[in-house]
């Protein structure tokens, strides 16, 4: 399966339905698509984005804080399919021993410690680009 | 400062507020208090409590895999203050090499972490029973 490397280009918020999307972008082409995410997902990456501070932790900033005191890194975030409308997402941890896991996740949930960690690269699937992009 | 044994004794979604409260209730006594949480949080302790699945892991379970998948594991919650009406707990993490952590975090969080794990201790600051109980 190929990847291609995207960045999220925006959020959007539907004011009639209370929807929330996501527009992930290619980095080397103009293909672009959204996936539906929760609201507190959605504000999670929001206020990463935009360098809001919160007074306290929220739930994605906990993660960060409980992986960084164990030495673990965040390399990699991939949105490896869609199925029956569920977009299937994966992310890449090194731990200090430079072992590599990956654990599967909602793409919300992924994004927003991505946005949290530091230029941690994001990859499509090539089938998901071609369908929707 | 001294902490006592506590238990989650239910969850209370109140219809007319839409609030959501998680009542914690002393092991050795009968002293409890109510933590206002976010929905989200309200739904993540509430889904882990009654086993149910969930077809995609939220965020919390995702939380726990991440941590599991580096032999982490979650070995007390504790309820550590209360200022101006916000409550403040901490998580305490062991490594594979036996190294132990305290990560600062929101009661919810710290609750919702402690539901997903195997038989782990909550403590609460007596100050607050005192207070609140």
């Amino acid at each position: 399966v190929g990847y291609s490397p995207c960045r999220i280009s925006h959020l959007l918020i539907e004011e009639s339905t209370g929807n929330q999307l996501v527009f992930l972008r290619e980095i080397n082409g103009d293909r672009s698509f959204a996936i539906g995410i929760g609201p507190l997902e959605a504000l999670a990456i929001q206020r990463a984005l935009q360098g809001e501070a919160f007074p306290r932790p929220l739930t994605h900033d906990f993660c960060m804080a409980m992986l960084g005191a164990f030495s673990i890194t965040l390399v990699e975030v991939r949105i490896v399919r869609l199925e029956h409308d569920t977009f299937f997402a994966e992310v890449d941890l090194t731990g200090p021993g430079g072992r590599r896991v990956t654990i599967d996740c909602r793409p919300s949930d992924a994004l927003a410690l991505m946005v949290r960690g530091s230029e941690v690269p994001l990859r499509v699937n090539d089938d998901i680009l071609a369908a929707l992009g």
